[in-house]
């Protein structure tokens, strides 16, 4: 079995390895490589390669759709702060604001399709249905983002259209990460349907997470400035959730303090302590726990020997362990 | 052999079919299905189709990736209209004037995958080639935006650069379109490799005719205003032509016409005064007619029946006659 950081090494060796920029032009694969070397988790690919390994010895052939899971998220993320206008990513400027708008759509189109390249890369006989993984799952993140900014324009969102957008914008590609090295690795199409739901459920726990800790975080750990949702009025589970239990006055409290408190220490402070009159983060904890349970209970299901699930279950541990 | 309007008729009939309205979410798909109903000539799938009919009655398997040609070539005009800040296409509103540039952007991002998905309707001993195939050449219809752009900064365009990025930019798309209905059809390499030739000739005829006429056609026949070019300060083959030609006195003029003329009337007579001293029409018209010749010789070397020819080389000489 390979440990998280021998699958880590062979990640980044092989992005290294990549060379987008001995193509030409310049101006086209300049931005690819700075989006691709980020500083990111490399999550996506690590799962497909876990998802491999869980059943083969051999990983070889899920290194290259491994990297076409991470391209492709890196695209997603790429495009997605030309939509949120966001001018930072990881502490660097994002690649609209380094270079322009048409840069970084033209270098995100390249590398939806530099994503397609890699994955042409799988053994010719799993090559029609690591395509249909793939095709299905790159058209559910667009669902999802779409879904992401038709709530900005709605006032009221329900938990269940809230969890709906984040399986579709963030779960199933973790999932499809997972199935994908499965089906590579040799799964039954039971075992795979598994691996898919343990990484769903794992998706759901991961972007709840994220939520919460984006409010009730470790500045030093997270990594980001804590309160940044709640500064730019993002929907997240803890503002959806809020929204739904609050008593009228505090929901009007709310309101105001989104669209008029223009200060963000006093914004930030003012919907935590709206947040603790209904136990959101408690909520959110508990809903998190469901999700990492559930994961737990497919992975279960898979019949492989037990010696061949600790690592995936270890990093399942350490995801669930960021929560403290 | 199918005609050039049965061929049509299949290709539109399959459109229609696609049903993307009824997916969700309805704010990402009817932009898709606003961008694919813009009564286009539908080129590059009909070379699909008659790429395949050269060599094979049967051209069923040739249908759904014809239609991803389509839906790839119309991701790339979504997308270049956000970047070129296009208000209108083909007499309507371009995508992201009708909604906003996010929804633009989400919905070429979901076309272009949705390129892939009819892509991977092929036959599966066809796969591992189509997809290397139309990997190849989305890359370098992306390579020849970005040339496109950055001659748009740069001062001196030689012909030669400006010939490569129309290659990458227009005609590749046309030589991988018939490319694959020929490898669908059963074409050997050798044939393959004749008719990729055959189109990217063409291809690049096509769009110098395109140049030609967007300054001496018809303003009835073309379907565009003409002068339009002129008036965008657009880098075309004769304005790239003509700056190599004409003598330092018109060049200065041709600057400030093109920098500090805002009446559009008299900028496009001046240019066109400018055009005429250097001949650049009958430069340009020769330069047509060599690559339709090229084009015609890689014709001349496929061996097929020649009676299977006739529907393609009709195709080529109407294009030829809207010269004139």
């Amino acid at each position: 079995m390979y440990s998280v950081s021998e699958l880590q090494n062979i990640i980044n060796n092989e992005i290294d390895r990549l060379d987008y920029l001995g193509r030409k032009p310049h101006e086209l694969y300049e931005p690819v490589c700075y989006a691709l070397n980020n500083g990111g988790k490399r999550l996506r690919p690590l799962l497909t390669l876990m998802g491999c390994n869980l059943l083969s010895k051999e990983i070889e052939t899920a290194v290259k759709p491994a990297l076409a899971f991470e391209v492709f998220h890196n695209f997603t993320l790429l495009h997605d702060d030309i939509m949120d206008n966001a001018a930072v990513r990881r502490n660097k400027p994002t690649v609209h604001k380094k270079w322009d708008p048409n840069t970084a759509i033209l270098s995100g189109d390249a590398m939806l399709i530099l994503a397609y390249e890699l994955l042409s890369g799988v053994p010719g006989n799993f090559l029609k249905e690591s395509l249909d993984i793939f095709n299905k799952t790159a058209l559910e993140v667009c669902e999802g983002q779409q879904y992401d900014m038709n709530f900005e324009k709605a006032p009221n969102t329900t938990e269940n259209e809230y969890l709906e957008m984040i399986r579709l914008k963030t779960s199933v590609l973790m999932a499809a990460s997972l199935q994908l090295g499965a089906l590579l690795g040799g799964a039954s199409v039971e075992e795979r349907e598994n691996i898919y739901l343990f990484g769903q459920n794992l998706g759901m726990a991961f972007q709840l997470q994220d939520d919460f800790l984006d409010t009730y975080g470790d500045e030093k750990t997270f990594g980001k400035q804590i309160g940044g949702d709640i500064v730019m009025n993002k929907k997240t589970f803890l503002l959806v959730k809020t929204i739904e239990l609050a008593k009228e006055s505090d929901i009007k409290k709310l309101k105001h303090l989104l669209f008029e408190e223009n200060e963000p220490s006093k914004k930030i402070a003012g919907v935590k302590s709206i947040y603790e009159r209904v136990n959101v983060a408690g909520i959110t904890q508990k809903k998190i726990s469901e999700y990492f349970t559930a994961a737990l209970k497919s992975m279960d299901k898979i019949k492989v020997p037990d010696n061949r699930k600790p690592p995936l279950l270890d990093l399942t541990n350490n995801m669930f362990d960021r929560r403290v």
